[in-house]
């Protein structure tokens, strides 16, 4: 039975190996040796959270809500269609949700929650770095947590005692201990030979001691090693520090190996984005990130100025996120319209491929994010244009991209570019 | 290093395992098991490029234009709907567009550029094969190429030197030189051993010389041999033939492996094309090539001859393709209004499944091939007929196939045809 169970498992390895060529894992194998080079320009315009829900019975969501005279003329023009993030009924977070965006097939490329906090505050994470949460807490006398948020101790207090941390020496490796807010930080250690194959030291229970970084593989365990000399020493920094006298870690991850956008597509591509969260996943696929400004108004400006300078625009807008996670329906509304305002300036740079979607939906209904497919439009020349002239949940049901995977989008946006070559004779 | 890429490797195929359980790679694992025979018949016709573009706002397609009683016919009974040839935003060429109506996954299967050039006059291909692209060129008396396409020679003249190049003897390999037209030729070596891990000979610029055949793996490197033993045989044989007074080859490929459609199928198959390609394409899933005539009126009376030969029945149309290429908009209207008027014809064969699609789009806007799905009709009496009424790329978004990857096609209609076994108890 057991070598029967072996070579059944062997053989679906194999079989799967080869799927993978052939199916979507391996898109960029394709688009590598398809992508052609021209003029063209692409506009990727992403509005975080877009897709919503009805609030009520037969009611509309936000976006069905919202005024928006130029998406929907462009919806004439264009072709439409809803995206799935990942998988029917898979709720991405932002990074899933963006890499799928930019063509990288989000269940292949998995980023930890450690690099994921560190994008988050614009730390330029690179090649040789491992990344963790950190939270500060509260040991009692006898070592055990009392407190795993450390009464969520004031943003001034973190960032004095990740000071203190940041003074921490380890042999070999370079630590960086940055605040994100109240008890949470981030820590980086920097260095050769450092796996993330480590435990979380986060008993997630009052009553329990902190748990010991364990290697969960050989080769972790030097950084085990590295993660407990950290500890240790910032015990003995903290042990005055009460109520935040000892800190706990998880999520450790190392910087993901994800290839960049020029080498897999060709494309010299300019991030336009406000918050540090996305600005650090475009750094992660190749982007350029461009000094923006602060509003949408300010951004399409940049994008005009770099013209020139890209092949391919990345535009973040969050507030269509924001707003839905606030459950704030009506202002998520606003957001939309105010979108809705600048198209007629950003289509004054004529691209080639102009896109607008979003990462996911954020229905103000659930107050978070959500499974449900996204509304898509794609406007160029050579698309073939549906009856959809409405850019509605609703309406781009009938839209002539149907319902696909999102990381289809980019082959989509290079195929309008004429940026790829036909696929075999 | 290596420690990095085997664990690495070692995520990449865990990951494809879990990808597996979600799709589909062995179709064939699955019809090969199902499949199940009885007396019923499936047409495929497939008219070349069907799909188009309108040439300005808000007008129509080809297909949307041409006036298709009949096709719209079959459309009110039948089920409809788009087929995504290989992925969405991949344009193919005709082998892998063909490829995925036989329901052969055309990124798994991929056919070289030599075997498509031999297929596409006609030529036998055959297991021990090794097929190439040869051009003549004009070398300098320095050996360095003047001219890639050695002025374009007549045709009469490509026929008389690939006569000679023919003569050239090679141990233990049998050669073949055959003329395509004007500079380009086939070249192919049958024997045994024989890898296609070599190099192009043309340095794709003038003022270089031919380069060497390189073999890319040691099991090509008998193969470069021979290669090489020919080219400095060909040299010789037409150094009095200036401007044609050399040769270089480009697209070394063996003779795909692919199984059967009998095998996978259980399906007897017959092709009723007209041009040479199609004609090999369906050679190499095993059909039998009819001589089916030059017109689309014999190509269906010789459908109707051989009715009881053949389950599968694969008619091929050019001319909606071509006319496509030529960015005759009015003419590819016509070639469409053609193929609809030979409909009540072919379906006084009375087939269990037919099946009207393209294997591409051809929009005379592009003049080339494109990416955009290509509207696909099914007719059967145990088909799910949808509301769409007319046969066009608009009316297809809303039709009951949706919008699907073309490699379904076939287990459709062998579902269709009562072909498949039910999976699982």
């Amino acid at each position: 039975m057991v070598h029967r169970y072996i070579a059944i498992s062997f053989s679906v390895i194999v079989l799967t190996i080869k799927e993978e060529m052939v199916t979507d894992m391996d898109l960029h194998t394709l688009t590598r040796k398809l992508k052609r080079k021209n003029d063209t320009k692409i506009v990727l315009v992403v509005a975080d959270g877009l897709g919503g829900l009805p609030v009520e019975p037969n009611g509309k969501t936000e976006l069905e809500t919202a005024a928006t005279p130029h998406l929907d003329d462009l919806a004439c023009r264009g072709v439409t269609g809803l995206s799935i993030p990942v998988l029917p009924g898979i709720t991405p977070g932002s990074g899933p949700g963006h890499l799928g965006l930019f063509g990288y097939d989000p269940l292949q490329y998995d980023i930890g929650r450690g690099v994921l906090e560190a994008l988050g505050i614009d730390f330029q994470v690179g090649p040789e770095d491992l990344a963790v949460r950190g939270n500060f807490c509260t040991l009692d006398q006898d070592g055990l947590i009392t407190d795993r948020r450390a009464g969520r101790i004031a943003n001034e207090l973190c960032v004095r005692l990740c000071g203190k941390l940041s003074q921490i020496e380890l042999r070999d490796v370079r630590l960086f201990v940055e605040p994100v807010r109240e008890h949470r930080f981030v820590v980086v250690f920097r260095g050769e030979g450092l796996s993330d194959g480590i435990s979380d030291t986060d008993p997630q229970a009052t009553g329990a001691a902190p748990l010991s970084p364990q290697a969960g593989d050989p080769s972790s365990q030097y950084a085990a090693e590295v993660v407990a000399s950290f500890l240790q020493q910032a015990e003995e920094v903290l042990k005055e520090e009460y109520p935040a006298n000892m800190v706990t870690l998880r999520g450790f991850s190392r910087y993901p190996e994800i290839p960049e956008m020029s080498e897999v597509y060709g494309l010299r591509s300019g991030a336009f984005a406000v918050y540090p969260m996305y600005r650090g996943l475009a750094r992660l696929v190749g982007m350029t990130v461009e000094e923006a400004g602060k509003t949408l108004t300010e951004q399409v400006q940049s994008i005009q100025t770099r013209w020139d300078d890209y092949d391919f625009f990345f535009l973040h807008y969050k507030y269509t996120d924001s707003t839905g996670e606030d459950g704030n329906f009506s202002e998520k509304v606003s957001r939309i319209e105010e979108l809705d305002s600048v198209i007629p300036d950003l289509m004054k740079t004529d691209p080639q491929v102009l896109i607008v979607t979003g990462d996911h939906s954020t229905p103000s209904l659930l107050r978070s994010h959500s499974w449900h497919p996204v509304p898509t439009l794609l406007v160029s020349p050579n698309c073939r244009p549906d009856q959809v002239s409405r850019f509605e949940e609703a309406t781009c049901l009938s839209g002539g991209l149907g319902q696909f995977p999102a990381k289809y989008l980019l082959t989509l946006a290079l195929a309008h570019a004429g940026r790829l070559e036909k696929y075999g004779a």
